[in-house]
């Protein structure tokens, strides 16, 4: 995620960092030669010259804009509902450091020496283990190896149990399915209580599905390929329709509209999966760091990370 | 569902698989014949021939273009919410499995020897077949048979009990409230957390229910029809609006036009119902295989099928 | 509810049942004319005719675009939400029926002899008072009489109270609610799991009240007041505006735009409202008898009626 | 509201109870008049005269129509989302009644005479309660005084606390917790069952709360500041951009662009808040009634108040 | 958030106080002089100036228009979102003050003298923790220093571990939950209405995620720049585009095209994030108020300070 403040007017045309532009600038360069070669043979021989006006391009733009626009919500709908998933997992965690540290205990009357600190660890084992789902989730979007990250929280064969699992994110909500269990046998909790925890493991769940619906399916192939096309068509047309009327002012033109119309086309592509590794893609290493710090606090700790912070603007 | 990824520029131009045009190939080239024989007709008798100017289309591109985007959106949306569904059923399935195997239980105190593994094996048995309501539901939309999906998870009686239903889906969410209320009576799950396992039942009952709205109810026929009339009309009259203008090139931009108008309207036709098994329909076969493989791994089963995988660039 | 395959091209345009012509066929006709009439006025005299050219109707067109757009996805949206909340009403009496007959019984250890058919008698007649609920809601939302459907369903008394209410389906989950409270009482139901059925109740009188809510409360009248008075004055103006233009074509292309916006006018007046029993209406019928199957063989009955079948494509 | 039939196209014309022309008659008029104006200077003194053309308009028409469209949406999302919240309410009561009813009373073995009463006492002291929450809320969001209303509902010392408060419905809600309270207290409820209570009262606060933020926040005052600015500009320049091509048309066409324009603009105005006392406004008064009805018909009163009819076709 | 009755059309054109014309003054001023100039020089030399006629502006005017209108639905979702995370807010701490005031106290049975004092004082506390919370909310939010505001509320030690968090609500909401554990374990209350309080929590610790989510996560960047870019290429070529028409009447169309482009651009930017303080932000600390003054007068208070007015029509 690009993290900068709106720049002044000047500077505006001189950013690239988080721009559009550099993926491209192929595009609009192609578009604009070609602006120019038509202008060139339209000077010298006008008449042989087939010239298309520019009242075809106002009747496509109609559906081109309807494309546009569609698929552009659609793409931020993606893009919003992804960080909507991740404020879920913000709220799940930090719901369940506080219900476990709050509800897990040996009921007073009937706890044996030893059993509160024994029920603390278990439940501070969970608090652990939900900060290894959000580093797991991280990795299993972003396709990368959880190791080094799950490392830290989980002890080592709960670790290998959850390494274990086609779906590594769905393992480590298992363990603290198995937690919770011991929870209920040791009774340290009820079976009341036990449903507003488990509750949580369930939204979880339901994030990991949210986030997986987004990275698997995208917009369905045709709509993309009938946009692309639509904009290949329409821009590298566009000369002919323009050239009879403004002349030498073609290539510019061809440019700008082949800017925002091939920007648009662009932008959806990059936010529709926001789960990458891209710029303007979400910060999801930034936000497992969030929740590290937030549960270890919760746990009490002092000691804890500080949080990720933008690198050339960008917060990963 | 087309799993590829952007193809170059130039490439672009030569995918068929998973594109609109071979469904809509007749009606552009009727419409570009049709420009031809006015383009032709226009030459040789100037003026006594109909023109109408391109006016009225700009006129009617106006109601044209909003029915285009609200049958778009709402065909798109009808896709989504079908992803949606399908997102829904698997997180519960996956929370089914870990409820029921870490809820599901006799009480320490007064367990019978045997007692645990009887238990076991209810709760496993309520795992496959919530296996099973995937399978079950994915033939219940595509309108197939589900005997052999079914015949793996589910036991001989129970399926034909299913399979006697008009709604089998709903046959098959029978079977796992009789195990529930078997749980119940043997006091294996108390009261509050068997209501979360109901839940579960619930939202699978509202997934098949919402799977079903959407297969049974298209947008109302008389949005289609006026739909589609618009577009045949605006199309087969097009030439005579352009010819005037634009000569010779009539037949060309004819040809692009109707691509578009009528790409968005077939387009909308083949995902407004996204159970199908078109290319751009949803992929459910390897939908309910996920679900198999998460579901059997929860179990500790080692040996899983693999994950269906996309045949030339489509995943059913 | 129009029930069809998409027809060809050329027997699209012969198909009236569902269309929006028949109904706005006056208007067409209207507009037609005028347009004819000013066509040989204008042919007699252009001189002192009053000519408006296109200009206004491109800058009236956009505002008449939003609203006819807002218009559309407004009457679409309350379309769909009529068939959500009934899709919401199968879910809950399904789910219903699951539950009374999963979790109402007596207790083994105190039951006494023949308390168990009791408790069945009770959760059938509630599974049975909950199909009639299907019935009253339909005929509540279409205004006509309920007491065939529900003479089939609800004992005598219950259903002369039910009848006395200015609300029938409001007094039909009363006996639920009754039902629900006698079950309590002899200790068939514990207190958790009736909560679980109170949700149903409550899940189906939201549906009611949704129901309700569409039916009652229209668009704002000045709503329809400023779309009917803009699309009578753009179409009745039209020939004035396009005489200049396109002469002897007038007739034919007013008669074309009007269609295409009388017809998306009259297309949201028709779905607006969803519950009547118009052709593009939603099939209350066919979905109270879908209910009706379900329920019936959720209690293991095999002597069920057959789903309702569209008459003339119309499925009621 | 509104309440009528759709008139037919020649009344269409006439009616003025329920449109929007009263409000907007002034501005009319002016821009008629200007047109007319710029129309006479026009044709005295053509060559000096400023003239904008068409273009200017169409550009800014863009602009202004994502004004329209946008404030229109947030307008009417905000109109319906105050009657959904209403039918919340009715949900919230209806299913409050019946849960009063139906849960609480004494537990059978331990009652003591004379309790059963009591506690119907109660259980209908709440249902009333509810009925005065119903028109507490309807004055307080109409900024009327609830004394009346209250009076036949709730006990003197009940509707003074209430009437303290600054919030009066909150205090209202505040009797209801207490009476739930006592009924705990009393063992007429068992904890579960008082949760469901509970989640009804919450969900009638969110009600009260949704209401006022619909009322208390309206769109952010520099777009309705920037809309209507745009609409006078372009309205009143309008003539300026007509009177070459359409000459002595202009005041008829300007006349007739702003009544859409001024009329969606004051349409947005009148239902953005519609829960004051316009003729489009919501029917408070008539839905608090209704609510009166059935749950008096919930407690089984017979005599009970007969629905609002509309005055003039206005149901307030 | 700015506040007042909407002007006459005369005073509406002398409103800055909440105007958005302040903010984009220069860029209108730049654009006008330009257009000036512009015209200045085509008058002079009119042959050699290149000119670009109006078309490019309404192919880019559509794609613009997208933009526009995408942008701007996405800043007041932002901005309706913000306001309902806050009256969430409002919910869940009326309710959590009239269920603290319910459902806390010991058990009449067993209580012992002081108890119920005890638990009145601790029920008490929880409430003005709630009321800590909102302010603690509110300065998270505006990045200013909470202490002042939460001393009145919180004891000295809890606002100390309150401020040690690097999240403080955070650490507000864990002392709730440690007063509710207290109350657990002395028995006031069931682990079932424990649940009920519980869910507030969860619910509130949403509405800090929620507003984070706003706060912390803006519009990818590359869509504002692309925005950004596309407004000022659009405004300031558009003299180039014009000055062939309409000549001198140039500069003033520019202008006002300006203010509808920029204004509507510059709105989105204020909006977007609408926790501020400027002008059109919400009126977080009015909203803060209001929660003190409900809650104190839920816990019987009569002293309770004043709601906030609003200063030159601003509420802040």
């Amino acid at each position: 995620m690009i993290v900068r403040d709106r720049p002044s007017a000047f500077r505006l045309f001189f950013i690239t960092r988080g721009s559009i532009v550099p993926r491209i600038a192929p595009q609009i360069l192609l578009a604009a030669i070609l602006g120019g070669v038509v202008t060139f043979l339209h000077e010298r021989a006008p008449e042989q010259f087939p010239v298309l006006t520019v009242v075809p391009f106002t009747l496509i733009g109609l559906a081109f804009a309807i494309f546009l626009g569609f698929r552009n919500n659609a793409a931020y709908d993606r893009y919003w509902e992804g960080r909507k998933l991740w404020g879920q997992l913000l709220i799940d965690t930090r719901s369940l450091a506080r219900q476990c540290t709050m509800l897990i205990g040996p009921r007073m009357a009937d706890g044996q020496p030893g059993e509160a600190a024994e029920a603390r660890e278990v439940s501070g084992r969970m608090v652990y283990t939900a900060i290894g789902y959000a580093h797991a989730l991280r990795h299993h979007l972003r396709g990368t190896k959880p190791d080094d990250d799950l490392a830290g929280y989980l002890p080592q064969g709960d670790m290998a149990a959850a390494l274990a699992r086609s779906n590594v994110p769905d393992g480590v909500l298992a363990l603290l399915g198995r937690d919770l269990r011991l929870c209920l046998q040791r009774g340290w909790i009820s079976d009341q209580l036990a449903l507003a925890i488990d509750e949580r493991l369930t939204s979880m769940a339901a994030v990991l599905a949210g986030c997986e619906r987004i990275r698997n399916t995208p917009l369905p192939f045709a709509y993309t390929l009938l946009l692309h096309r639509t904009a290949y068509l329409y821009c590298f047309l566009l000369p002919f329709g323009l050239v009879d009327t403004i002349g030498a002012m073609t290539p510019l033109v061809v440019a700008i509209i082949s800017y925002t119309f091939f920007g648009l086309d662009a932008l959806g592509d990059e936010i529709e999966e926001p789960f990458g590794d891209l710029p303007n893609d979400l910060p999801l290493s930034a936000m497992s760091r969030t929740i590290e710090i937030n549960l270890r606090q919760a746990l009490g700790e002092k000691d804890v990370p500080p949080p990720l912070q933008p690198v050339d603007y960008c917060l990963m």
